[in-house]
């Protein structure tokens, strides 16, 4: 069985974004007032193929843990939802 | 009013995605299996002060455009929720 899974990773409270830092240094520049609190994330979406929708949480959990993000810095979300075999992604 | 907004880009079906295929080409020889369809995007999370949450949804909507995405290769799909005063964030 297919499940489609996204990843939804952001730094830990604390971590520098100096990404999210540059944005909202610009948008007062730019026009844009009454913003704060600008964070950059990532994620990442795939389907993965397994028995049940808890066997596909284990194993995209282990792989997001082991692989996909550094858990020293960053903390990850999963959402795992099975697909119909139609929709195709 | 305190409204948080959650932009979810990824790039427009079509366009090539070197870190997702990188990920996948990668997957089987670290061994995992049964995972496809890698795909890599961005989140940009932020708070923006309006009158309510049409104002909101407008002025971050005009901002993602201009600004947070490249409207040419990226989707952008916005989230607003508005605030209570005591969370935060």
């Amino acid at each position: 069985m297919q499940f489609s899974v996204l990843v939804d990773i952001r730094l830990r409270g604390g971590i520098s974004d100096p990404a999210g830092a540059t944005i909202e240094r610009a948008l007062p520049v730019l026009g844009y007032e009454g913003i704060a609190g600008v964070t950059v994330g990532k994620t990442i979406r795939f389907t993965i193929e397994a028995a049940d929708a808890e066997a596909a949480r284990v194993a995209a959990a282990e792989l997001t843990e082991s692989f996909l993000t550094n858990p020293v810095i960053e903390d990850a979300e999963l959402t795992v939802e099975a697909m119909s075999p139609e929709s195709g992604r």
